[in-house]
């Protein structure tokens, strides 16, 4: 149904906004690339003639009608932003997916019964504001609008001044407005399963739960050469022994990832025994129980690692997400239409959060994945072949179908 | 000899050229505060008829003569820059100390046979321009004047281009013009020997030998969520492993300290695996040969950490200095100065760095320190009893007066 070379010529367009030298995308929330990608894909729905509206906190919504004027509406969508020089396919296949969708309806006159709206969410990944599915987070009521705009990135700029300078602070209601009747949202898989089985496109059934701590050790600042072993505080001591700790404690579950991606020493200064760190530490499991277990250890850790050094910490929880199961109505909708397709493919749980996690608190939500060559993302070299990426949107132009009826 | 009330007014003067809140000092090489440090020393030496002279690398002399022009002069001085959020004894009680001992022989005309110079070194801390004592180690030609002219701050500046900006890019060679008869620096200990035996003074026997170090691992970006743990190449893994590491070196040594004090990482992204993490390692003995072994045991932890991650690294010693063994001509008049004195002293070794083990290359060199209370330095609660000051200024002023006989 979709038409493979529109797909990847808008591909490449969309691509070319943010890319960086080594052909990955460096497109942080309403940053300028983001501002410039954003316009472009205003400009596509508008072209495509759709209705189109921003909301609050800066989410663009594009809206088809069905032949029901009366019907709940189908939701598709994912996040045009990046992570800092990360990947092409994250978050932007899944918009292309869904755009390319609309406009092969468009053209083949393929009659639906819902209207189909189509969305970009702002700010999905976390890295210039955290935590990550903001956008999405807030159209469901997991944040406050008031909580959402006053987050701020690492210049203190807020996401209210942030959108007002881009121009993208909407005056539609952030949330829904009707009963949307599903979600779906494709993605590439950021992990390794499907390239391992040697599958083209994954059923999701859920996605694992998460906790992102932030941490802060304090010691006391002091000469690197006559402050005696015995009688220091260092805090990155503390820290490092902390880092290592949370690393081990995957070891003891089979399904947890553990990780610590961001840590900054003060003063930093080459002779100075380090007066304070702080760091993040990020642990997942499907399991919201384990979940909670990991908090757990994580603070344990801070008060051995810290007792030994003599050192103090605090330690902030900024989100938590539980575990998602997606509704079986979507799922069935989509292995009937990649069946139809024929394409080889699996079911599975994913590691990674995404918008659809927080869409299943007001709709039936669902996702597809497409393989990540070396389960590699969050880098340049992601990469997606391009028979898989065409493979999974047309399972999702098919369930989209499906849905719509 | 000295007059306690203008010395400390002195100090005073001078401690609020880029004081903190915290009553600390923020002077970091050639900035806004340092240059007007450098303005204020030079009116000083000018109003106390001083021939001032500034050469190539910004470091000020101001020469006194004697009666005999021949004589191979003696230097006094220590550094006027401070590390990032310092403290205000650490380099300027030196500095202060030679400008009030240079005052009252002026008062009293106290008769010396030898020129008197005092200085002030460009850049001992090595905060702002690695590495430390860059003004001694040119004057030596321990750097050339080029290499040093050269060096970077961390935005890329040059010590060229600040100090050509604030003006204190000097015309005069750097170097020794002539033989010079001695060099005495008076410095807070930064440890806590003096205190724990209740004491004023040390006459200092030495300095440890220290290297600094610049490792850098290179892992690979990667989501924190759906990247299976045994398939990661953690660059932070790596590289706290290495921090505990080179902590844990200090263990099989009576005489070693060992610290980590700077550590970034890339791509510092909460959910994302770091890619690369740049940090450095201080290591001291007063034991070349041991210096030299615990640089090899830096390397032997990289590389088992590495292999362990499966990351690689890369290595480079930035700075390396000998221990350092002070003249005992110096050493003896110090020692007859402080006991003419009737203070209570003692002979120690130092784990600091000082402009003065680089002019041991050239003339004989020593040391006094007076205590740090606490040990503490580095930082803004550094602080040294005023009488201790005063003790030490004495035996300073009286040591001079020996040696420029
Ligand atoms: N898909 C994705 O990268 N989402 C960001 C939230 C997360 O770290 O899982
Ligand atoms: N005294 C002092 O802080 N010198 C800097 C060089 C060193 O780290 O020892």
């Amino acid at each position: 149904m979709i038409d493979p070379d529109r797909f990847r010529n808008t591909f490449e367009t969309y691509s070319d906004i943010g890319r960086t030298d080594n052909d990955g995308l460096h497109r942080l929330t309403l940053t300028d690339a983001d501002i410039r990608v954003r316009d472009q894909f205003v400009d596509d729905l508008e072209s495509l003639g759709l209705d189109v509206r921003i909301d609050e906190v800066g989410n663009i919504f594009g809206r088809r009608e069905g032949t029901d004027p009366n019907a709940a509406p189908v939701l598709v969508g994912s996040h045009l932003d990046s992570q800092p020089y990360g990947g092409r396919f994250d978050g932007q296949l899944g918009v292309l997916s869904a755009l390319e969708t609309l406009r092969a309806f468009d053209e083949q006159d393929i009659d639906h019964r819902r209207p189909i709206e189509i969305v970009n969410w702002t700010n999905e990944e976390g890295s210039r504001f955290k935590p990550a599915l903001m956008g999405s987070g807030t159209f469901v009521g997991e944040f406050s609008v008031d909580e959402t705009l006053a987050r701020t990135d690492s210049d203190g700029t807020t996401v209210e001044e942030a959108l007002e300078s881009a121009g993208y602070r909407g005056d539609v209601e952030c949330g829904p407005r009707e009963s949307i009747h599903s979600y779906l949202e494709l993605h590439v898989e950021q992990g390794p399963v499907l390239e391992n089985h040697d599958q083209s496109v994954a059923v999701v059934d859920g996605i694992y739960g998460m906790s992102w701590l932030e941490a802060t050790i304090e010691g006391t600042a002091d000469h690197a050469g006559p402050s005696p072993m015995h009688s220091r505080r260092d805090a990155l001591v503390a820290a490092t022994d902390v880092v290592q700790g949370v690393r081990r404690l995957s070891n003891r579950y089979d399904d947890v990832v553990t990780t610590v991606g961001e840590l900054t020493v003060e003063p930093g200064s080459i002779n100075v025994i380090p007066s304070e760190v702080t760091f993040t530490a990020d642990v997942r499991s499907y399991d919201d129980d384990i979940v909670a277990e990991l908090v757990g250890h994580v603070e344990s850790e801070l008060e051995a690692a810290c007792k030994r050094e003599g050192t103090e910490y605090e330690l902030e929880e900024i989100w938590r997400i539980k575990h998602t199961e997606f509704a079986e109505s979507v799922r069935t909708a989509a292995r009937e239409a990649v069946e139809e397709t024929g394409v080889s493919y699996r079911s599975m749980v994913g590691g990674a959060g995404h918008d659809a996690n927080y869409l299943t608190d007001v709709t039936d939500a669902g996702m597809l994945f497409v393989p990540s060559v070396d389960g590699r993302t969050h880098n340049e070299d992601e990469f997606t072949e391009w028979e898989d990426a065409v493979a999974g949107a047309t399972v999702f132009a098919e369930t989209v179908r499906r849905l719509s009826q």
